[in-house]
């Protein structure tokens, strides 16, 4: 039996709990991809083992998808996704396979919001592999978002509604008043279209390097959102943006 | 000038990142309203001092809602919350121009969700205090429910929806296929029609004592909800539930 963690890092190091700190310490070794060049991500997670796990050595797994890019225009983006999901869990399957013991991955914010880890752990098992796991929190962009704004992310008694960048009409069209918008494409392919007077809270890089912010009525400050957006990946090599927008009342 | 910190605990203290830990420790005291009686979140919030910065001093302030309850039924609801916020800013307030230095708020989950913290300072600011504030994320619910069920919130690429036990009908009637609902009334007086093939993921008192668990078609296991939510309370002597219900595809 190969024991599996899945454990919610938040943003970086500062955001890491204790009962993941803990699980991590329980870790034989921490699984994560390695996507070649410059990879932010996996540094990060360098840096909150260095914090939290000092001892626990990280096994680097080449990333299936860099073999696949050539591909990606003649196929269905859902399928690629798949295609792509089930290479990694093969790759994965191997290293749990080899090494067996108690693995560790690290999810970028929260696992239960547009992450693929448990997903992927899913497929390591009916690859066959005899896989036990548990799953633990992590703060994610849309609490970062609120925090830094000081706001509460729905009115008193109102619900929010979470949804991607290519939803987000979909979610105005049903009558959404509170909706945060996440795996947002460049700002000129996002559709804005009727939202000039709605209130937006916009963020990028929260809680890392580039971090960036905006506020205001969205026909005013959008020009301000696209500017700090280009700035962010100017100061940090990458950005990661998503915002909350809110019906006039 | 007197600086407030809200800052979010998540369930208790294995939830209380380090940023949160750090921040607690700059603060001259905790300001926590004291329910009198048994009061289990003032207990949790102890718990979390000795753990994270046992030399800050805790100030239980006396929650004015036990002065009200007897209006309760007189006037309408959102006016007697309103008046309670009121009552509550103003004791706050009392005590922050009294005492001055550094405060800090012990928000219960992520201060962004369903938490009044952040209009109550605002408040407390109109009163003229001259306060000065900041935010820092918790871990909440949802995200425990989640990692608990070891579940995403959504489908691939889909919106997830929150709202309140009060308007889960309402997000059903409109289409929603993720509903999370919080808040929500005790089991007989929550509206499910329509809901019995829906499947349902269920918590309570997710991270603290008498947890429970539920999961499948609702129809079938709501008998089991009601049962472990009774439990849950016999236990704790508190209960605190929420669920995601999704279409069935
Ligand atoms: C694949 S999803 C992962 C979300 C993550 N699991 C969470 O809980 O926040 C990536 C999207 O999350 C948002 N995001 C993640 N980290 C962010 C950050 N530090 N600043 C701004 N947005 C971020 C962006 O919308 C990004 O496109
Ligand atoms: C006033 S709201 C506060 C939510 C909190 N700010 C958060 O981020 O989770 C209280 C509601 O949150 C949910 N809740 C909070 N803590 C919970 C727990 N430990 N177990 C289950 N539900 C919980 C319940 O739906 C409860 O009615």
């Amino acid at each position: 039996m190969v024991r599996v963690r899945i454990l919610g890092v938040g943003m970086g190091p500062q955001h890491v709990t204790p009962e993941v700190a803990a699980a991590l310490r329980t870790a034989d070794y921490v699984l994560a991809a390695d996507k070649g060049g410059d990879d932010e991500l996996l540094a990060l997670r360098r840096e909150i083992l260095v914090r939290h796990a000092e001892s626990v050595p990280m096994v680097a797994v080449r990333d299936p998808a860099r073999d696949r890019s050539s591909g990606l225009s003649t196929v269905g983006y859902v399928g690629a996704v798949a295609d792509w999901h089930d290479a990694r869990a093969a790759e994965y399957a191997s290293v749990l396979r080899e090494r067996g013991g108690t693995a560790a991955f690290l999810v970028w914010g929260d696992p239960s919001l547009y992450d693929s880890t448990i997903r992927i752990v899913e497929k390591i098992r009916e690859l066959g592999v005899p896989v036990e796991f548990d799953v633990l929190p992590g703060i994610s962009a849309p609490q970062v978002l609120a925090a830094r704004h000081r706001i509460v992310l729905h009115e008193v008694g109102r619900p929010v509604h979470v949804t991607t960048g290519r939803r987000l009409q979909e979610a105005v069209a049903a009558g959404q008043d509170n909706v945060v918008s996440m795996l947002n494409p460049p700002p000129e392919r996002l559709d804005l279209t009727g939202l000039d007077d709605w209130t937006v809270w916009w963020g990028a890089n929260l809680g890392a390097a580039g971090e960036r912010l905006v506020a205001g009525t969205l026909g005013e400050v959008w020009p301000a959102v696209v500017e700090a957006r280009a700035a962010a990946k100017a100061e940090a090599g990458w950005v990661m943006d998503l915002f909350l927008v809110r019906r006039p009342s």
